[in-house]
This record gives structure tokens, sequence and C-alpha cells, in this order.
């Protein structure tokens, strides 16, 4: 079916095909992804906008000996197509399958691995220097969007690397989108660039366009001064990147195989850094897509014919953030929201249209974001920062400089905490407890359901330091008993159940698999004590004691990594108390969590109901709890 | 003898002076800096860069209603005399006195803390956006230096704020250094504006000489087209910040009192993002500081009529590395240096010298720094990060997901770790263990002594994966006795002297504490065994069970802050292991640390060896070993 497609199985394959093979190759390349995204899931909107800028790239360079760093790595799809593991699509960003983002694990093809935003031009840099330094010769292409550029980061790349003595190739992939859309000056810069009506492919041409204006003295007439000042206008146009040292090459039709090729070239051709300026339309060819690129982005199953997801809509936790904290803005008028590029994900897309005024999207400038949010905190307002945990790790800097040292009342809405899932290693959200809990003054607190969730946020808004919450990425836990609980009071957890013998302490989610392993040692006349955190820092010291005090064992549960968690915490203190209390924590291992679903790699690593049990009955069954072997050595 | 400057407690004192007056006053306040900091020591160069700007800052705005943000805060002492601190210049960075920095704490002139570079645009813009949103009218002044504009996050800010609806004013304070020397091509474009002959002071001006060219068809002779030429240049010169949506003003004389207060009245009066470019000379007026600004940055006391430093010159940690790395840069090819903005303060400068391709000054740009060098080691080279353990912080990401994700083999030398001393809360190097060690793949040493810093240096540069070296502020320890040392072994601590019941483990330069206690404890009779960890990360499990099962108390010592440091880590692994002995941990307690000496705040905080002689003594007294009250209760 696929004749073209069929064919490829390295870049080099495309060598012998026609302009017009490379065009019916695109569509082939198009109607391949929407088969397997539909069912798989995926990023979808950046992949159909970068299938021609992928076959020319790979067209005219020579991977892997030539370098292509894809920035955050989303849009590697048809990268991963055309260099031999399209076969390996239908296990897309599933446990032991394909990766949805560049590793050099799965390929020699892949020269750097991605995942946040604006690291391309650094790497780039990176590896050009070392092929200068070594007298190597290969090309160097970084391919970042026109959302990463807002990154700081890459920022100081440009920076870097505009000095002109090193050639790499940058290649901005514009769409006109981030995630959502794109913020700053920057973005209306590029689209004064887009709307030009005179479009003139390369610098050069501009060039040459002026070298024809007679250069001695005649008369000027409106026509030619009008002329010269679009020549300067479009000579201003690229000014951004030549003032950074840049050549600057475009703006150049991003579904134009052939044209792409052309420039890239060019590039090819120079001896300096170079960008090129690539205009991109994400979903490209797919209708639903097209008209709604953001839903696209990251996107579970869907029917190809209607565009709609496949499956049930719940209600997410990202959700209940953005619903409550409209009800809160409307209380308090100081309230005001700020995301990095994530307005619909982190749930504040009714707030952004029922207080337009109040939500600011900073693009994907995570430390711009903390510092700013520390400025509106001094100014006077309440600000809520809403980041996923793995990119907040960013702003790590601003968090304990700005933020805490003057102890700013900044609350952080931590979303994608804890195992994210199928976008894998560099998306999971399970640092933030130790890269935030030794911050003086920092506030963390974890809801263990949406009953918790609501109370908490509450209690952030109006909490006059920094002040953390960390929930989860999917379906929010609606707890089955909507029992009364006690009110958030700072830094205090409770225990909700007692029992005997066995206390476990559970971090936000984990308190239902906590219940449910209660629920299966009750079967066995186990009656474990359960308590809820509540708190990650401060770290509540009296319920410590009293569980600590009147258990044999004290199990906490976490989907953190061990080191720096809670549960390394609760054993420093408890160690230096002296109870005959053994502490047992449960949390992810040291290492970096691969991709797979949430539930099943919660499982694999023993944060699950049964799990639980499992040391329960096994420290019962050992029948010594004042103390284990060593202690009678 | 000051009779101008003795009058001035606010700056409203400023209102009735001439600007003949105000120029004196410069002079006095200029002698004044030199009279203080050649005693106390502290920032000075950038300081005399600043009088005259900062005269005419309060004098046109009205602090504390304006609100006046100092970038990285260091050049904050002429704000700080005319805001009624002067009389506290003697206990400039003195315990207990005034800071070198901006403190809320000190004054409401102070409006917002800072310390870490770039912070500024985004902390203004930020009031700013609170200012409007509550009505309010004031005015928000970020000055920032050149050197902080090559942090990205600035760019972000910039970006940001750069939209046009929100009035806010940035003074470039450029004085074409950030520490040593600055990076990039942006500071390139700044000097191409200096370098220029036809100065104009404001855009304005640029507009009504553009104006003046006759606009019908006239010949246009060789002159008029020059001057064209010339003007075209002008405009596009400031065209950075104007592409990033700021009114360019300037750029404007630093020194020239008179105009720099023309040029902050008219950006008072616009009603949009203004940018306004001063060109300073850092170290103005003080020849020695004019001649190496760089020395005078941060500058112990010296006599101030030669420039020379008073007090011994002693051997560095930074030196340590530096001359070492040159004699390892001769062995291994593959071998690089980088740093942001520090080559000489890292103890680079001989390597820059003897090396210049392969030492790489980014700027103050630590995020780009990282995957830069991620990129570097990709390509097969062997990059050596040097940067200060407190600005390491910006890149805790990039660590995390470029650099250890790919375990790639970088080496960090983290300068400037634990407690640093004067510059107080912004600058304590004392969260590295805590936002390092969890990091899976992450190994950290801690060399106590010269000869450990040697070895560690050697093997770190042959690890082949991401490694780091913790070592503080000042003078190298050069242990008395050079007595051979065991071979560094991957994640192995040894014990160095045999003794009972007590041990202590140190980490790095608290090994000199411990061997001191020791010698108190000896007149004593008391023979604690003594153990250098060596490594942080990964904890040396034997050695830890190799202590623990053989004494009643384990000690551990750490110049860090406690929660995520070494000792919670001892103590966790050993809570699970239920050995009797007992750990007790002493670490900075949790909380910002304040200036201070390095050796008084260690004092303060219980590190020294009287505190840890105390320790063991108080516990040999307790004479209960195998448990403490609560066990037996």
């Amino acid at each position: 079916m696929n004749t073209l497609l069929d064919a490829i199985h390295d870049p080099s394959d495309l060598r012998g095909l026609s302009d017009q093979e490379m065009d019916v190759l695109a569509e082939e390349i198009r109607q391949f992804l929407l088969e397997n995204v539909s069912q798989t899931g995926g990023h979808l909107s950046s992949n159909l906008g970068v299938v021609e800028l992928t076959l020319a790239l790979h067209k005219t360079f020579s991977s892997p000996k030539d370098k292509i760093i894809w920035d955050v790595g989303h849009q590697s799809y048809v990268h991963k197509i055309l260099t031999g593991r399209k076969d390996k699509f239908p296990s897309l960003r599933k446990e032991d399958g394909l990766s949805g983002f560049p590793k050099e694990e799965e390929s020699p093809h892949d020269a750097f691995n991605t995942g946040h935003a604006s690291t391309s031009i650094s790497a780039a840099y990176g590896l050009a220097k070392a092929r200068d330094l070594q007298h190597e010769e290969y090309e160097v292409i970084a391919v970042i969007g026109d959302g990463s550029l807002t990154g700081g980061m890459a920022y100081e790349a440009l920076n870097n690397a505009g000095k002109g003595e090193t050639k790499l190739i940058v290649i901005l992939n514009d769409n006109q989108m981030s995630i959502s859309s794109n913020v700053g000056i920057l973005p209306y810069r590029l689209s004064q660039i887009r709307t030009r009506h005179l479009y003139l492919e390369t610098k050069e041409g501009i060039r040459k366009g002026l070298a024809k204006i007679p250069k001695i003295g005649i008369p000027i007439s409106n026509w030619i001064r009008r002329v010269k000042r679009r020549m300067k206008y479009m000579l201003v146009s690229g000014v951004l990147f030549e003032e950074l040292g840049f050549v600057y090459l475009g703006p150049v039709d991003g579904h134009n195989c052939k044209e792409l090729q052309k420039v890239f070239q060019q590039a090819r051709n120079l001896d300096e850094p170079v960008l090129i300026h690539v205009r991109t339309v994400k979903g490209k060819g797919y209708e639903p897509a097209e008209e709604n690129a953001t839903r696209f982005h990251g996107v579970p199953s869907f029917d190809i014919e209607s565009g709609n997801i496949v499956g049930s809509v719940f209600e997410s936790w990202s959700e209940v953030l953005g619903r409550n904290l409209v009800r809160l803005a409307r209380k308090y008028d100081n309230l005001v929201a700020i995301t990095a590029a994530m307005v619909q994900n982190t749930g504040l897309e009714e707030f952004s249209h029922i207080f337009p005024d109040r939500v600011f999207d900073v693009g994907i400038a995570e430390e711009h974001a903390v510092t700013f949010a520390a400025g509106l905190a001094k100014g006077g307002l309440k600000p809520v920062v809403a980041i996923y945990s793995s990119f907040l790790q960013r702003a790590y800097d601003q968090i304990l400089h700005d933020v805490c040292l003057q102890n700013l009342p900044v609350v952080f809405a931590i979303d994608r905490s804890g195992i994210v899932g199928e976008d894998g290693e560099t998306h999971q959200g399970i640092y933030d407890i130790a890269y935030l809990s030794h911050i003086p003054g920092m506030t963390i607190m974890a809801p263990s359901c949406r009953l918790e969730m609501v109370a908490m946020l509450e209690y952030a808004v109006s909490y006059p330091g920094p002040i953390a919450l960390r929930y989860p990425k999917g379906r929010v836990y609606i707890a089955p008993s909507e029992e009364r609980r006690p009110p958030i009071v700072q830094g205090r957890g409770y225990i909700y159940k007692r029992g005997a013998r066995v206390a476990i302490l559970t971090v936000g989610v984990c308190r239902s698999m906590a219940e449910k392993a209660a629920k299966l040692l009750k079967q066995e006349g186990i009656s474990p004590t359960l308590a809820d955190a509540r708190f990650i820092a401060p770290i509540d010291e009296t319920l410590l004691e009293e569980l600590a005090s009147e258990h044999d064992l004290l199990v906490t549960v976490e989907d953190h990594i061990h080191t720096g968690g809670f549960g390394m915490q609760v054993a420093a203190f408890l160690s230096a108390r002296k109870y005959p209390c053994e502490v047992q924590t449960m949390a992810l291992p040291d290492k970096f969590i691969e991709q797979g679903t949430r539930e099943s790699l919660l499982t694999n690593y023993g944060l699950c109901p049964d799990a639980i049990a499992e040391r329960v009955r096994k420290f019962l069954a050992r029948g010594e709890h004042n103390g284990g072997k060593k202690r009678e050595a």
C-alpha cells in the first residue's frame, strides 16, 4: 500500500527519489502517522507539521554522520520513520516500546536525547565545537520550534554560537504555536516576517535586490523610495538573529520539499552559523489537527474520521485546579495565575477566558515565570504558578533565591507530579520533593483526593509564604466515602484509621493504595493504622512520634524517587529519636524511570496495594518486632 | 569633610542640589566608597561605575514609592549611601552588619532582594503588572549590567515585558564587563554602538534627523547618502531591544549626571517599556580599579595609594583546580574547561592563556554552560565545568536532563561550596548535596585537603560518567602530614584512624575539624575512629555498615544544610539496617544562612572542633550506649 514508504529503511534510501516522489512520500508518511498515532496516542500536530522538513533534512544531510538535534523531541516521529523504526510504531510510548522522543539507545540517528525545551542549540554548539577541536567534518543541525525560542536558554546558546567561528545550522520551525499559543514579542516579530508579501528566499536575494538600485545621483521616484523602504524592512526582518551573529535564511515554505532542500543546501555551503526560518503548519494535512493543533499536540487514541477522542472523558487533577482557581479568583481580587505555555494543559483555560487580565502565559520560560511571580507577590498580588513538576526543575534557583529567600506568598501548583507515564524518563515528576523540601521556608502539600485538593488549594491561597501542591497527571481520585476530614493545619497530617502494630503513612495519592491494602489485610485479620501525611515539608514531627511510639513498623509510601524523598526524611528524623519502631520507605528506586502507563509503572516498582500489603504481612510474619536480626547480634 | 554628602540622609535631600553640586557630591561618594571598601573589602569597581547613574536615578525618581531593582545587587552601595545607610558602611559584609546586596529588611528603598544575575527584569515586570492591576501609580526601574544580559532569563523577561501594555524602565548599565569579560555576540553589538562617532542621545533625536532629509526628488550627493547610511546604522543600533518591543534610548554617558537626568526624565514621560542604554566605566575615578576592574570587582581590604591587597596572599582551592587542570590538559588532549563569566575566580586564568581554544567562557549563562558541556562530551571531549555552587543551582534541570540522563562524562568543579561568608544568604553554597545527590547516576566527591583535591580531579577526568567535586571558597587546606593515602576508589571512603566507641565520618574539609576534635579528646583519653567519606554520592554502604557495627555512636559532619544532606542519607540508610549504633548528624540548620566570615559562621553553627568534641563527650557521659531514653520507655 505505502509503496514508497515501504522501501525506506534508511535515510540513504531517499537519494534516488524525484521531487514528485518526495511529495508522494510525504503524503504516505502523513497517512502512516495518522493511522498509528490514532491507535497509540502521541504527539500528532507537531509531527504532521515537519514531514517535508524532515524529508528535506534527510535528503540533504547524511545522518548519522551529520547530527540532527530535535529540540524537545516530540516532533521526531518522521525522523524515526525514516531511520528504520517505522515497524516499531505500534509500540509507540508503550512499556518497552518505541520512545516518543529521540533516544540514542534506539538509533545512532538520534544524536542527542531531548525532552525539555530550548536545549538543542546549546547541545548542537557543543557538538560543533567538539567537531572543530578534533578536526572532524560533519554538519550539526538543531531543529527548534518558535515556542522553544521563548526559553532563555536558547538565547544564551544563540548568543554564544553567533560568534562566527563555528559552523552550525539552526532550523527555526516556525509553526506559530508552542503548545498552546506563543507569548511575548518575539512571536509577534516572527508573524511580521510571515505576513510580508514581498517574499525572498534568502538574504542573498535581498542583497542582490539592493545592488540593483542605482548608486549615483538620480531623482528618486516615489516608487523607488517605496521599494527601498520595503527592502530595508526586509533586511531588518531577520535582524534579531543577525544581531545575534547568524546568517539568516528565509522564511521558506516548510511544506515545499524542493524549496527546503534548496535552502538547506545553501546553508550547507556556508561556513558560519546559519539560521533558517521555516514556516510550517502544525497538524498539516489533517483537518481536525490543523483546526485545533493544541488538542492534537499530545493526544490519546482518536477516531481518524471525526477526530474524536476514543475512550471515556474524565475529570483531571488539572481541571480541579482550574475550576477552583476560578472560584477563588472571584473571592480574592488579587489572585492571578501564571503558566509556561500550558494554559490548557494545566487547567487554566476557563480561568483565562473569565479573567484574561489575571492570567499570564509567559511562554516556555519557567525561570522568568517564577521570578515574575515573585515580583507580582511583592507588588501585593497572590500568584499561583501552574507548571509541570519536570519543567519546574528549570526554576529551582528562582524558587530558592527569588521566592523563598524573601518568603513571598507564591503558590506552586505542581502538575504531573510523580510518574507521568508515556512520555518517559525526561518527563517523570519524581524529583520535586528532593529539589524543594530542603529549601528553607518552603511548604509542600500533596492532596490524596479531590476533596483534599480543593481544601489544600484554599489553604494555599491564604498562606502567607511560599507553598506548593504536588498532584499527578490524569484522572482525579474521588474518595469513595466523602467522609468529614479535619481542616488543613500547617504542617500537620492525620490518622484516619487507627489499627495496631503497623502504621502506613502515605503521601498524596498513595493514600488510596494504602486504603486498598488495608482492605486486603482486613480479610487476614490484620488492621494497620492509616495516616495521611498531607504535608511533605515541614514534616509533622508530632504525628511521626505518635506513629513511631505506638507501632512496631512504620511504612511510608510516596510516588517519588527514594533519595531526598519523604520516607528518607522520616527515617532520618525517627533515627535520631530512637524509637524501637522500624521504618520502611516505599518509593521509586534511585534510577531514571522509563515509559509505560502510570498504573503499570507504579505496580512494577511496588507502589500498589498488593505490594504494601505484602510488606506488612512479611514484617508481621518475621515475628520479631522490637528490632531486626542485627540488633540481637 | 564631606560637606555635601553629610547632609544626605534620604534621596529627597538631593532635590535642592544644582548640577555642579551633584558633580561634587559624586566625587565625595567616590571618596567615601574608596575609604570604606579599602577597609572592609567588598565590591568596588561596579559601585565606582554607577555613582552618577545612582545619583541621577534618585534625583529623577521618588524611591521608595518608585521601585528600583538592582540586578545582582553588588552595585547597590551608592544607593545604600543615599538612602540613609552610610553610617553603617564600616560594618559592610560583616556579621550583623550592612549587607553587600539589597535587602528589604534593611530599608524600604530596597524594592526587591537580589544576589544572582539576570533576575531584575522579571521581578520588575512582576511589580509593574501588580501596580497596573491594582491601579496604583509608581515607576518600576530595573538596573541591569551588560553581563547579566547574557543570562537567558533576562531575555525571557524582555520578551515578555516588551509587549507594550505595561510601563517599566530597564536601565542597561553597559560597562563592557560582567565579572571578567563579556561573552558572545551581544557584547560585540553593544561595542559597535559604543564606538560609533555620530552620537545622538535618543531615538527621538534620530527621528528628527531623518525628518530633515528632503523627501522629494533631488539629486543625492554622496554626503547625504553617507549621512543616511549612518542614520540607518544608528537606527539599527538599538534594534535588538526594539525588536523585543522596547523604546530604546541612548547610549548616554553614564558619568554625566545632567545628561542622565535628562534621559531618565524622558523615560519617565513615556508610557511604554523603555530601555535606556547607559555607558559606564567600571572602577571609574580610581585608577587601579579602572585598569583592573576584575581584580577590584570583589576585593579584600587594600591600600588606596598603591591598590595593593592588604594581608597575606594564599593559594586557593580554585587555584589548585586551575593549576592541575593545566597539567591534566597536557596529558588529555580532549580536556576542555567551561566557566560562566568567572575565568579568574574559578582559577582558569592560566588555563585560558595556555589553551585559549580549550576554555569556554559562556557568560552568565549556567544553563547553556551545562548543556553545551553535554554536547561537548557527546562529541568526544572531556569538559570540566567550573561554576560556584550557588550559581550552579541555575542548571539543576540541565544537569539532570541533559547530562545525567545520557550518562555523559562531564566533570563539575563546584567552587564556593559550603559557607561562602561575606556575600551572605544569596551566595551560600549549602544546597548542592541536596540538589545533586538524588539525581540518578551522579557521583559527588569532596576533597578534604589539597592532596585529595589533586587525586580526585585526576579521578574525575578519567571517570566515564557525570561526576562532581565540591570544595569551598578561600585558602586550600594543606594537611600537616602528607601521609600516604589510599587511591580513590569509586564510591568508597576510608577510615584513617581507628579508635573506639565513637566514629566521626566527615565530608570534605570537615575532616580537619574532626582531626582537631580528636586531638582535644585524646587529652581526655577518648579516641574516636576517624573516617573520610570522600564520596557523598553514592554513599559507601560498606563503610557505613563497618562503622555502625563497630561503634556506639556515628557522628557525620558536613558544611551543608541538614535536609537532603549527607548525614540525613546516612541516618536513613542505617535506620533501615537497624544497627544499635546511634547516628548524629552535624550540619547547618534548615534556614538561610546570613553573612559573616566563613570561620565564624561555621563555629556559630557548631561546625568546629570544639563542637564535635563536645558531641562525643556528651554521648559518652550519657553512659547508655545501646539506645537512648525512649528505648527504655
